[in-house]
Formats: structure tokens, C-alpha cells, sequence
């Protein structure tokens, strides 16, 4: 397969890794960039991540043929709103979005009903470091992408995509967006919300610091997720907020448990748990 | 300062890294190790960890001015009762427990009062490993060890404990038992917790492993405390259920008023707490 002109709105680590990676796999012709950020933009530039920019979103998809989303949750609506009535007819869109309801809704307002060249997708990647000088042309190579194709979606147009990510070393695999959502919520939002709350927690408890002395490597790990954006994980949040929701009560009531363990002193039971979360741990990372 | 005869009760990775570490500083002229396992303790022989060892607790405390006891927290009431009759008059005990008023209230319990040679202590220093086949000697270098000194501690008993450490490179800070107890259930206790508690709630969610499949990075670093042994771990809940049963709730109240906020739609208490809990980890591990 060959992209003739992919546009990537929001050109960071997510969209300038895309490009790279598709350079490299002489898989695209022309890159065009899109973002609010003139350094940035121009730093993608000078790194050939893109071929030529625009800070408007409309200009950026015309004669575009694979269109590729990355902005923030919180921007999806406005970024598709923007393309309106500037598409090329057979213009595929895919985003990078980590929660897909919420992109869906946004997608579905936006353009009034849901273009059937539109396939929700994320990519199972990233590192803690941001912006177009942190992409590099392997950061898809073995992870997973999830697409999320909906009943609209145009079978060509999801092919397209599942390609274009196979070209990147990608492992593509779908699902429904509910499931997704899911999925997300407990693997990756529900960890992002405890390692925050946590570490915020500790730190109010703490008026000198003290407590985070006596922290050792364990809690580093542990806590390694709240050095995240903040902003992108309140997006994250706000967006997936239904099944994060879910997942959150559903985690409150097991803590209840544990209290209830610990006061009762029932080290049977806490072993129990112990021992089936760590042999499923050992399971998963083998 | 020098060691006559060392006895190590328990060698382990703890126990065994401090034998090796005081041999490397010249700091000790015998080592007389003490445990179950005879594979183990002949190993420890092998790699010149120990000198000789018994499964005698009585034995092996008789004529060591210095005893380091590094049992599992649920052996160490039976272990104090074991060395009794068998102490000579000025042997400094002390020990590597994770929790502190269990083992003061052991001590207290075993010896039918506190005995003024007792220093209780807690080296922050650990890898996922154990056994002695994982101990090394510079385990404690940089590495912080905390005594929790009681009323009637000697304070030549005190010095002692705390220049041992000292020559195996430890910064050795002091606290009381209690406060011991709250930090540790803040930085360590409770996050084990919660990542067991996590994996085995997603574990059980998910009967074909799939759920996992999915998760990235962050989430490995995240739960990678979850593999440590779950044995030890429910001894040290249950030793320290009143300080962490305390970390627990607050914490429960926490997360409850997150799912306020997500029910809410709250985004800017939502980023508030996400930008204090970065600044304060990014802060800590400076």
C-alpha cells in the first residue's frame, strides 16, 4: 500500500513516530503536519517528520488521502469539525485517541453523522516523553494498535488502516469500542488514577517531604505513571469517564475487602489474593 | 568497630548481604548462621557468606555479641523465645523486620520484658530475589536503614547497631516505632497492596487472560511489586494492619471523592490533583 498524502494533525511523538515509520517503509509520498505550535512544527520539519505545515486544520486534510488524528482527547471534536468540507472524497480518518467512545460522539456531532472512511483506532504506545523530538520510526514495532471499526465503518477504509499500521511493525487487532473502553479503563486509566491519587495522598499527608525519603525502588515503579501530562490524563479521564467510572467503584469495593481482612486479621484470605496476583503477574510478563 | 561472632538468624538476601558486607569491611571475625534450610546454609558456607551454621536458634546466639535476626515477621516471636537462656550478657540484638511495633510487641512478649540490648531496625534495601544466592555485599550502600531506638534502649547498644550499618555503607536515620510503622505503610505497605489487589481484580475479571494482552509499559511498572513473595507480604499486613488498615481508609476516601469527580465531569479538581502529584513525584526522585 502507498499513502499519496497523509496529514497528521498534531504532530508529537504518537503522529511524528506514524510518519517516520511510514517514511522508512516507503509508504507515503507527502507528509503534511498540522498543529498550534510553530517550533514544534518547524523542529518536525528540519527533522523531515513532515514535508510542509499549516496551523489549520481545513487546509491540512485537503488532496489528503489518510488523515491521521492525534491530538488530545479534548480537542477531537473541534479538530473534526475543522475538517469539514474540506475532505477528499475517499479521505480515510483514524485517530490515536485512548479512550473511543468518546472520539465516536465526537466524530458523530462533528460532521452530523459518522463518515463511513472514519476508523477509530489506538496505537498501545508512547513513552513518558512528549512532542515531535521525542517520535522515533520504531515506536510501533511489536505493540499493539486496536481498531475499533463501528457498523458504518467501510471495510476498504479499515483495511487501509490495518495496513498502514502493519507497515509500522504494528500487531493489529479489533474491538468494539465499548470493550475497548474497558479494557483501557483497567489496564491503563485505573493505574494512571491510583499511581496520581497515591503519590497526591502521600504528598498531603507530608508537609516536609519526609515520607517520600524513605521511599524505595518499589515505589519508584510503582508511582512511575504519575510523572505523566497531567492535562492529557484528565482528558483521558473526563473522556473514558463511564468505564473508568465502572472500573473505579469496582476497585473501591475490593479495598473494602482488603480493610475488612486486615481488621479481622484473616491472613488466609490475604494470601489468597497474594498468591493468585502474583502467579497471574508472572503469567502475563512472561 | 568490630564483631567477635555475628549470628545471623535468617540468612537470606538480608541477612546474607550484611554477613558479606562486614566481612568486605573487615568488620567481623566470625559469622554463625542460623535457619531451616540446609541447601540453603550450605551455600551460604560455600560462598563464604557464614562459617559455620546450626538450626538451633539457642546455638547459634550462644557467644555472638551481635545478633541480626532476618525471619519472616510471622517467626519472630518464636525466635526471640528461642534464644532465651542462650544470650550472653552484653549481646546487641537487632533485626531487619518490615513493621516495628509488631516486633518490639514480640520482643516484649518472648523475653517477658524489653531487653536493653534490643535495637530494633529496618534496612530499606531489597530486590525481588531472594535466598542467600541473591545477597551481595553493597546491597546497603546509599541505602537507607532506619532504628526504631524504645525507651530502654541502651545507647551503647544503639551506637553499635548503627556503626555496623554505617561500614556497610547505610545512612542510618532514627524514628520512632510508630512513625516507622505509618511511613512504611505509606511508601511501601499500601502500594503492595493495592498491586496485588489490582492484578487479582483484573485477573479475575478476565478469564482468558485477554484483558492483559493489552497492557503497556506503565502498567508492568506499575504492578511489577505484585510479583514479590506473597507470603512475606501477608505477614507484614497483618503485622502492620493497624498503621496500614489506617493508610487504607484514607486512601479509600480518597479514590471515592475521584469518583465524585469523574461522576461530575470535575476536570479542574481533576488536573489540580494530577499536577500536585506530578510535581511532588517528579520533586522526590530528582
Amino acid at each position: 500500500m502507498k499513502i499519496a498524502r497523509l496529514a497528521i494533525i498534531g504532530v508529537g511523538l504518537i503522529g511524528g513516530s506514524l510518519a517516520q515509520a511510514l517514511r522508512e517503509a516507503d509508504a507515503v509520498e507527502e507528509v503534511v503536519g498540522c498543529g498550534r505550535g510553530k517550533a514544534n512544527l518547524e523542529k518536525a520539519l528540519e527533522l523531515g517528520v513532515i514535508d510542509r505545515y499549516t496551523h489549520d486544520t481545513g487546509e491540512a486534510v485537503e488532496g489528503a488521502d489518510m488523515i491521521f488524528v492525534a491530538v488530545p482527547l479534548g480537542a477531537m471534536r473541534a479538530t473534526f469539525q475543522a475538517m469539514r468540507g474540506h475532505l477528499s472524497p475517499h479521505a480515510i480518518i483514524t485517530d490515536g485517541g485512548s479512550a473511543k467512545a468518546s472520539v465516536v460522539r465526537d466524530a458523530g456531532e462533528a460532521f452530523g453523522e459518522l463518515p463511513p472512511d472514519f476508523v477509530p483506532g489506538h496505537p498501545i504506545a508512547g513513552t513518558e516523553r512528549s512532542g515531535v523530538e521525542a517520535a522515533f520510526p520504531t515506536l510501533y514495532q511489536n505493540r499493539r494498535v486496536i481498531l475499533t471499526p463501528l457498523d458504518t465503518t467501510n471495510p476498504e477504509a479499515l483495511a487501509r488502516v490495518e495496513a498502514m499500521w502493519r507497515l509500522c511493525g504494528a500487531d493489529v487487532t479489533q474491538m468494539g469500542v465499548e470493550h475497548h473502553d474497558e479494557v483501557l479503563a483497567a489496564t491503563s486509566h485505573l493505574p494512571h488514577m491510583l499511581a496520581f491519587s497515591l503519590v497526591d495522598t502521600l504528598a498531603q499527608m507530608d508537609e516536609h517531604s519526609e515520607i517520600f525519603r524513605y521511599a524505595a525502588g518499589g515505589f519508584r515503579d510503582f508511582t512511575r505513571i504519575a510523572s505523566s501530562s497531567p492535562v492529557m490524563w484528565r482528558d483521558i479521564c473526563l473522556a473514558n469517564r463511564d468505564a473508568l467510572g465502572g472500573m473505579l467503584e469496582h476497585f473501591t469495593a475490593e479495598l473494602a475487602h482488603l480493610s475488612d481482612m486486615l481488621r479481622e486479621g484473616d491472613g488466609e484470605r490475604l494470601l489468597e489474593i497474594f498468591e493468585r496476583a502474583k502467579s497471574a503477574r508472572d503469567r502475563f510478563t512472561d
